[in-house]
């Protein structure tokens, strides 16, 4: 319940206890195959050891409750594990875990929920792409107000406002992307970072490893550089960030006294529990609410980056926490944002209403430019500011819009 | 698992979600007997609704869902707590959650949970003042290396330290005490924070209603003022920092090469997955992690306190993943360290070579000190630099140590 | 430049390299006095020091760049110093910092610079008060529309808003000043903070200093332990943090759209370079601002608190930008919104408008409490929501404000 | 003196107040001129303004007073900039700023500033890859203790651990390069981001300006979207970050009692005020200083892209602090750690003599693989537990260090 607004269901799966045991499982087994076919280990451990490495046969609350013991999830995993292959087969009892430390289970489990998260933030990053830019291109002559300071300015088109926001989210989803293929790899050292347990083994089965994973192999161990997760994590913020300028744009059109756009009802969505006809921007709350849960667990994250030596003391084992917070952030942000731009209702006659409203105020620039040049800039300035809250509502000349469809067409073609 | 170093058994136990929905389910009990005392809806139904408000009847897993979509559990919390009232008696369905907002079950089931976290944190903050407390009255006298900027300084006693450790949590627990003291009101203020629903009974109804929870009653509603919630969190979040200060400390000494204190083993504590005599310091390293997660999330909250009008969008929904990770960390951090301190073993011939180790060095200030007089304080600065890499292993001349057993004798006896 | 919308004139000054190097030779020269009397310097070498601690006779531009390769000011402040002091007389330059270290000239220097801070935030604190305290009352009768999740709720009036943003404003200096009398103690230790140099005059040469400089003398010297100085930047924080959700209503209200306020356009103020008849919400704006700047640097306040030992490596030494960027965020955040205050026009015939334009949605409330007796309250919810949309414009009958005026009173009174 | 320790003199001369006025001024005289090449304002226009555009004419202190009350050093600006025009050629000064914003000159100005600081930071990033990179070459062979949760763990080399800092350090510039390249675009969209005072001329003027800056033209303005910028301080932030941690792991291996490296002296560094012969690991402590004054930064800036609509109001106005500490934090880390890495002593002799004094301890994890085979992981963990104890000082034998040759090798040869 404590999570419910900052959790998703998909993502939230996931991060299940079941789900992370099975990754630390899947580490230690494809660890054993990849040593008995390298000769390290009998083969017949790495059968007992796969096949105890089921994680519905281990007790989640037993092992959270001995991890906070031992300050780290590995340690009572691999006694639990060791434990149900010795049932198997006693001497295979003895080769698990061979030649990994603990950060190498906990981290590369962690490479491994990740990659099962990219595809969830994927699908729906997709429905935001298309939704704006359909939105864009219906919208490319519906004029509105600009707003600057959260005050009227020159019109603007809707679509070119939803163009906007779709380079902005393609730029975020390019990064986020860009670092999910650069940050996701193996961890895989021993004790120190030097697999000194394998001799001259280590950088074969290391090797080996990567692809029983279906994780890339890096140069070397990364126990204590946390860049490439930095990295991803500062990329999934920023997108977060630009899908909550777009929330908090949107919940702000969708004010009664502006009206401009409406977000969608469904299911349960948007009510309240006192005033029975209102319609709360519940969507766009939602990304607003994640987007203000992250930065301070980027900071979190780049501040730990300090961790001593070969393994950190306290900066590693304080990551999970943001990890799993911005991920779920980005979930959130996301699944309500797609459901909004996919049925938000725009309000056309109702922008053109506000624009009439200012009663010209907002083509103040356009006359000033027109004026300056028979008497200067700053004495049109002054005379525009003068004479303008006396002029009467004004349609939107069409050359009033400068470059927006220009800028429009060239934000929704862009390939930065 | 994600949580396990991050979380206590005891706290996660009030955050669980019968915990939580049950907080909920307090408020809405007692809200219809206040109202029904006060005449506002009828006796029976304030009844069935007390029955009915049981959390073990609701299904979390449902209402996590539906919280989600409806951007607040309150709101799917009323309706499944209305049916289940409509079927003990139909005409009760009718009142409940009478006058009340969404933010008025939620903030009151918050501050229901924090004045819960309050003993847990307080019986360990009282071991770690007593334990404290022993260390620097047993280790008056230890003499050790003073430490600046990582390098030895002249010697001061393990006494003094602890001292100063024990001040530091003795005013940050002052604070947090205060803060809770002064935090954690009643919320209740119906749809724009007037209780317009209850006509003139307002003020009346709210002072029952916090009579009937046991929480103080505010002068009016605080939907958008959350000053008083981030007094809480800021004064958790730097007592979390005098403890990890403390804790870095500690396992400092503890490295190998310096050696002068050990932190306890017990239960499953201190291991190493690879290394089998390794002792690591575990539950220093929980504490300083659990200053590491901190910042971020005070920051969180307090950027979130820009809350729009009668009920923000966005900073308010936001703040639950802030206030139970600075609680939990709270928890960890005290449950570690107490452990820590109160099995903590102190190794003064370590403490006493290490001083002899440095050849007289940390000696230079009192040797330039004395020679200053006769030479100017610049040229004994100069001339104890030439002379003191000769100086052979001494004892710690008694005088040396200045006020550090006045000071000590002061910092236990602070009523700051 | 780069600072130019983040610092008022008035601390500028406080922090101006001048005043920063006298705070530090205010700590020599009164060291030195102290010292004298006590008969541990002679009294010729504190009248020398005394007369060559001012801080126009040193190059701040010289000092700025030796700290940087010191690590340090203070180490070059008392070369310089010496040099100064050893032109008057020989033999007093040897008696120049007499027992004390670096963090000591240092921690108190920015002591005595918060010191000088406090009235200058107070004088503009008061401004603010008795504005809102004006509006309050002015306004008590003045009705408008409540708003939640940025969607009109019921009436509240502007007396009541005004008083919840006083009430908080309030609470907020309560901490504030409390903190300022604190936080701000003298920090005299020397090199281990055991004033080892002053054999056993170590406690009656802090007093005295103390009381030279007008600062509480602590129980211990505080290098290490930051938490006191943490506690008045979170109070601070808070503080800005109120300010800003204050900042962030009025800008709201000023929408164009809204049109319910207008803050007062002053020398210079809320003009756009483009649009000549534009009024920005100016000050309103510097006070959000001022509010975005804060929580991380409270974060990286806490996160630094984690300091080694007796004297940090690298914790401490990034104290000073956090610290000034808070305080000046204060700073700026008070002078914008006591000027904003002080000339707000309230647009009451406005306020009403808005509400009539709902056409009585903002009344379902109401309806819906009144129904509900009857029917029960989840039909009268459905009921209210399908008739609502027909309902035409409503007078805000007199009791539908509940207790707003009782709230409003109370928030005044309000001695929190 | 307030920013002593956290600025450098080439990067305060970017931002100095003649710099950033000239900025400004360098896109309004840049305007001009295109504008008058493109026939929007006449050719003698473009030479008065750019004839007027010189830092050194302009009020620095004046203009920084009026940049707080317009809330954009912009609107002052441009009128100061219009009067000395118009003192040259009357007509002129209707042209100054023509179809511009204050955002466009402001962020503008800031894409300027921040393409002077790049080679700043460029020439120490080469510094340090190449001190790092001889030193890992130099140390391929010098054993010393790996450390995990600050205890000895098995040996790597100094050749690796340098490997490791050389690898994340260029990882870290590969980003902020590329962050570089696609951040800093102009800015040109008038008041709303159309042109809509250029008619059809808009992305011409637009791409002409760009060229004549010296910097790329977006597709289109990008006054409320501030994701590049955030892209480039996070990348900033990572590097600091990673610049950090090797900082501190060189900091712990100069503690007196580890004593395995020293940084260098030189001129002013490193000293103490109080103890002649200390040397503090200054350079070290600047950089984790910096790395601690960043985190918070970043965060600030995220949490500010919530930008409303065409221009925000307050987050916007709150960047150039975080740029500015950002841009300078990486500036003085990278300046610190050049020269300590130039000049820091490896003191092999200790490395070995601190392995030696874990008695072999260290050397378990071979051991327990070695016993295994026979007698199982769990009962090999057992045995070495006990045994270890009794083991005395061991060469390390040389197929003990695993691939850590092979690692350093990949290492310093990542192109990554």
């Amino acid at each position: 319940m404590m999570d419910s607004l900052a959790a998703t269901e998909r993502l939230s799966r996931v991060f299940a206890d079941e789900s992370v045991v099975q990754a630390m499982l899947d580490f230690e087994a494809a660890l054993a195959r990849v040593e008995a076919r390298a000769g390290l280990i009998p083969e017949s451990a790495a059968e007992a050891i796969t096949r105890s490495a089921t994680a519905e046969a281990f007790d989640a609350a037993e092992l959270t409750r001995l991890s906070l013991r031992a300050g780290t999830p590995a340690i009572p995993l691999v006694r639990m594990l060791t434990e149900r292959v010795r049932d198997l087969d006693a001497q295979a009892a003895g080769f698990v875990h061979w030649g990994a430390t603990s950060q190498d289970v906990v981290d590369t489990a962690l490479v491994l929920l990740l990659q099962q998260c990219r595809p969830v933030l994927e699908s729906d990053h997709k429905r935001v792409v298309l939704a704006l830019w359909r939105l864009s291109e219906e919208h490319a002559d519906t004029v509105m107000l600009g707003r600057t300071l959260l005050q009227p300015a020159p019109p603007v088109t809707f679509g070119l406002k939803a163009a906007g926001w779709l380079a902005a989210v393609k730029r975020g989803w390019v990064r986020v992307a860009s670092r999910f293929d650069q940050s996701l790899y193996l961890q895989f050292g021993g004790a120190s970072g030097t697999l000194a347990a394998l001799a001259d083994h280590g950088v074969a089965v290391s090797q080996a490893l990567a692809t029983e994973l279906g994780v890339p192999c890096p140069d070397a161990p990364w126990h204590g550089h946390r860049d490439r997760l930095a990295a991803l994590m500062a990329a999934l913020s920023i997108y977060i960030g630009s899908l909550g300028k777009m929330a908090l744009d949107l919940a702000l059109l969708q004010q009664f006294e502006i009206g401009e756009i409406a977000e969608p009802g469904g299911d349960g969505r948007g009510g309240s529990s006192t005033m029975p006809n209102k319609r709360n921007p519940t969507g766009c709350m939602l990304a607003v609410a994640a987007a203000k849960r992250t930065p301070g667990l980027l900071a979190n994250f780049i501040a730990g980056m300090l961790q001593e030596h070969e393994r950190g003391s306290g900066g590693w084992q304080a990551e999970w926490a943001s990890v799993e917070g911005i991920i779920q952030a980005a979930g959130v942000s996301l699944e309500s944002m797609a459901e909004v731009l996919e049925g938000v209702r725009v309000n056309s006659v109702r922008m053109r209403q506000n624009i009439e409203a200012t009663r010209g105020a907002v083509f103040a620039e356009k006359a000033m430019i027109m004026l300056a040049p028979e008497i200067g800039r700053d004495a049109a300035h002054q005379a525009v500011a003068e004479a303008l809250p006396d002029i009467p509502g004004l349609e939107v000349p069409e050359d009033y819009l400068g470059s927006a469809e220009a800028f429009r067409r060239r934000l929704l073609g862009s390939e930065e």
